[in-house]
């Protein structure tokens, strides 16, 4: 017999009655029913239950085990009464009757966390005890379900004849915007590398050296300020690229392998199948985000001319200003006093001043539908009559509205939106709801009058050359991003592989084309030489894994996660180097108050 | 149609004529005849003749195209003349009348290296202009094997049940000896993060955490100086992990993973299927190597008593001495005094006295069998008899001696014995010969004279606790390489998974508790709170890949390598630091001649 289990703690069942089986685990739980001892040895695999009483030879030395020991038990199968068959459990049919127990690895002094149980337990303490925590069933499962969709969109890019190829780590800069990690060297003192905040620059040098199709689980790396759903140091995405493609391209080859996903590890939930292009512009003006929650159904509408020139001076006043707009939000079954001051209070409580609103009633004389709110006094019932038609919205319902610079008021609307259809329960649930976003402008005004790159500078404008001799601010890329459920799942684009063009759409934010040789020279210099037309994307694995798990935060879906202020409790890290380290790398610390 | 294509270059057949196409991609060769202009268009998949002649409106456009330019070519599938039928092409019974050509991808200026053709290019140019180097047929095809073999690795384990999980990158030292890359902390100046030389303490944590088999297709860093087979910076290796197994577990679980992969991509090659178990003292003493070439049938034997108080003195004397062996290196069909003098002039070249040997001969009086050799005239015929019986070689063949204390000599002899067997050409051609290597030595005697691990210092003594209190030069490990064709493609151990022991085995190498507390805290915390005996082992995949693709240079396996000074010449890493950049880290670089 092997030397530590005949069967895993998951495969014993009434087929193996009366067999000799042994078996190793962990202690899950210990039972003392009037002499005879009950574990839950647990494995990887399940649960099986032994038992021993007085007249077992293991009895002594079984009644001394706590929780967490690994044994290894010799024993026999033994039918459980009916009564007690457990058909909850794989081997809830049977329970192994102990005749021997050997200590494979004992547990000293107590568990500073339970793992039986569900017990809540601070982070801190989790996360210094990482390897008790992720014995626990929740993070147990989350991890096989991150290694499972990991394998899963493996295979699903490999069948659609894509290579996975590894690129560097320890490398140069990558230009993702974010800040770098660097990496002394020692052979070349002074100098460093930088860990790749995603491997950009490199899946365009394997197109240019003409792969066709490229993809990778890449670890990504960026120095950026701890947020609880973001890992403070390296995180995981599945980079995709393709040569000789268009945008709808991407779209093509991304949707079967994200909606597969969907579908194959939450086939309790509804995965959408049309995935409808938004642009831009239009997401944060019917949704006000760039990653709407498409599961709620609130779409919202400019209604600037409803309130051009009415009784309602405050919207009048501000739409004489150029570039202000006023947008409704509609509230279908919104309509009561109550409801509409509570979002007026949420909209206080958000720093705003309030949020006007109309809603229809039963008029109290009976004739029907009413308007109420008074907004709805100000500008008077054929403006507001006119509001509802516009809306579509009717008896029971309300409607909100925002006015101003749609910059200024856009993120708030959107997060009134999410509310209101939080309160209202308008949102399916169990859904997953895509969207690809697109037609991102190329550049933005920034707030001291300057063009800039307003996503990435790296995307192809749309109409290209032709259009980067026009107006900056009227010039789209193509750009993209996939929304989920409120998240940004994916960002990609089509690259100008030009270089003039390159060197232009730079030039436009202010970069002349010799900091653009100095800082992406590597890529410029490829692009010289015979680049073919290419794009992809990037999807962010542990927001995926995250969205599948219903788990709100990172720490969840990562093996071994660091804490929020870059910390890895278990393992001790960061920590300080060796004199000897430092004086290899020519490097000095220099002391807090220098 | 399609944007860029309707076809690859490598589909169209005889089933295509006639049809209006479009295809993309590299100019791979552009031929005048006569009028007649020829392009080899290649893309990712193959190659497709493009032709345009005088009434072809693309004519003069086409004229103008150099190698290397991208261009998309509208055209009519036309067969060729049955004369002209390229049987070596995918694509060689059409050829493709191009009526239309745009350029999606210039060449400005000369190509620094070309792609056609097989020209050898210093390799300072190949890496700088990487992207023109992978174009080429070689290293595209190097490229896609190691993906292949990746990918076929990633299905071998899965379909064995291991679970892939990823283990940090940004984390602590590791405890494998070779020396750290280090990752300043912003959000800590002043402390460190370090590279993992290898997810060795993570996948053992795994275990301890309670999944049961691991793998990882993992990125390893290893601050090293620069060797032609070794990557400088970061390499990868095929990570695996098991609990509740013994040794042998270990390798039923790998044969098939590393048999099946090289059956497969060397199809071509026998993949022996009998892996023995070699003692590593045993492969030392049989072959002068702890990763042996086992196509090489020369075995190596111990033959000091043949020379014991013989009339050889150099060998008698020598043998007087403690620890002191002769062995001997058959040479079957070695049997001349040229190429015994050409072997002896190799040792010589090694920085030895020289190598005696006794070779054996058609008698000059015709009497049948002579032993010559001076070696064979001073111990005269007897002895000669006896060695040339017990290493059972016969007329034509010869064997050469080596005598000392074993660890002096053993490293030549396994030199001598790779140059015999390829001189003779007694080495088997494309094969693929594995051995385990097993029961290595725990601990070693310093030039000090101290005690100190051999090898891991976290594998399981063989005889556990018990055989720690004898004599620690006895004890052998749990530990094991697989070497094959003279490489070492795995290594691995059984761990130490007993915190008391592990403590014990430390303490005969000198490092109090406190010390390896400090150094692999997380670890041995872990291994106090219920830790399952577990194994594993780790292949390097670029060596296997090198294997594969009978390359010599590590270099040609990667995607985009460092060069021997770990700089990359197409990124330009390392680089200077910006001033902001060091003074977040809180760093200073110490100038040289601090």
């Amino acid at each position: 017999m092997h030397a530590y289990r005949s069967h895993t703690c998951a495969q014993l069942n009434k087929d193996h009655v009366g067999q000799n089986v042994r078996l190793s685990g962990w202690v899950h739980r210990v039972r003392d029913h009037g002499g005879v001892l009950f574990i839950d040895l647990r494995d990887h695999y399940g649960i099986t239950q032994v038992l021993a009483d007085s007249d077992s030879p293991a009895f002594a030395d079984i009644e001394k085990l706590r929780a967490e020991w690994v044994i290894c038990i010799d024993g026999v199968v033994k039918a459980r009464d009916a009564s007690l068959v457990n058909p909850k459990l794989a081997t809830g049919e049977i329970e192994v009757y102990a005749k021997g127990m050997t200590v494979l690895g004992a547990v000293e002094g107590d568990l500073p966390m339970p793992v039986f149980g569900d017990v809540d337990y601070p982070e801190e303490t989790r996360l210094t005890y990482r390897f008790l925590d992720l014995r626990r069933e929740k993070l147990h499962n989350n991890m096989m379900l991150r290694s499972n969709v990991v394998r899963h969109l493996r295979n699903a890019m490999w069948d659609q004849g894509f290579n996975e190829f590894q690129t560097p780590i320890i490398t140069a800069s990558s230009p993702e915007g974010a800040r770098d990690f660097l990496v002394p060297s020692r052979l070349h003192p002074g100098k460093f590398y930088a860990l790749p905040q995603a491997p950009q620059q490199f899946k365009q040098l394997i197109m240019v050296a003409g792969f066709d199709r490229y993809f990778q689980i890449a670890p990504c790396f960026r120095d950026e300020d701890p947020r609880a759903d973001r890992s403070p140091t390296d995180f995981y995405q599945l980079d995709v690229e393709m040569s000789f493609v268009e945008q709808e391209d991407i779209f093509a080859a991304v949707q079967p392998v994200i909606q597969g996903l969907f579908e194959k590890f939450r086939p309790d939930c509804k995965t959408a199948t049309d995935w409808p292009r938004i642009a831009y512009r239009d997401a944060l003006l019917w949704y006000g985000s760039d990653k709407p929650d498409l599961r709620n159904p609130i779409k919202m509408q400019v209604v600037s001319d409803h309130f051009r020139g009415s009784g309602f001076a405050v919207f009048a006043k501000l739409l004489e200003n150029e570039g202000t707009q006023i947008r409704a939000i509609p509230a279908p079954t919104g309509g009561s006093r109550k409801f509409c001051d509570r979002m007026n209070a949420f909209a206080q409580k958000e720093g705003l001043p309030g949020m006007g609103y109309i809603f229809w009633r039963e008029a109290e004389d009976g004739s029907g539908m009413e308007a109420a709110g008074p907004l709805a006094k100000n500008i008077g019932p054929e403006r507001t009559e006119a509001i509802r038609q516009q809306l579509g919205l009717g008896k029971g319902d309300a409607a909100f509205f925002l006015g101003g610079k749609p910059e200024q008021f856009e993120s708030f609307a959107g997060r009134a939106r999410n509310e209101i259809g939080r309160e209202l329960g308008l949102a399916e649930t169990d859904t997953f709801r895509f969207a690809w976003i697109v037609d991102f402008p190329m550049y933005e005004k920034t707030d001291e009058g300057k063009i800039d790159f307003s996503h990435n500078p790296f995307s192809m404008p749309q109409g290209g050359m032709e259009a980067l001799n026009g107006d900056p601010l009227q010039v789209y890329a193509y750009q993209y991003d996939l929304a989920c459920n409120g998240y940004e799942l994916i960002s990609g684009g089509i690259r100008n592989h030009k270089p003039e063009i390159m060197f232009k759409a730079f030039e436009l934010a202010g970069y002349p084309a010799s900091e653009v040789e100095k800082r992406f020279g590597g890529m410029v210099k490829a692009f010289k030489y015979g680049a073919p037309p290419h794009g992809g994307c990037a999807m962010g694995i542990d927001r995926a894994v995250m969205l599948l798990a219903d788990e709100m935060n990172i720490r969840e879906v990562i093996m071994f996660p660091m804490n929020q202020r870059a910390e890895d409790l278990l393992m001790g890290a960061p920590s300080e180097p060796m004199n000897e380290q430092l004086r290899e790398l020519r490097l000095r610390v220099v002391p807090k108050d220098a």
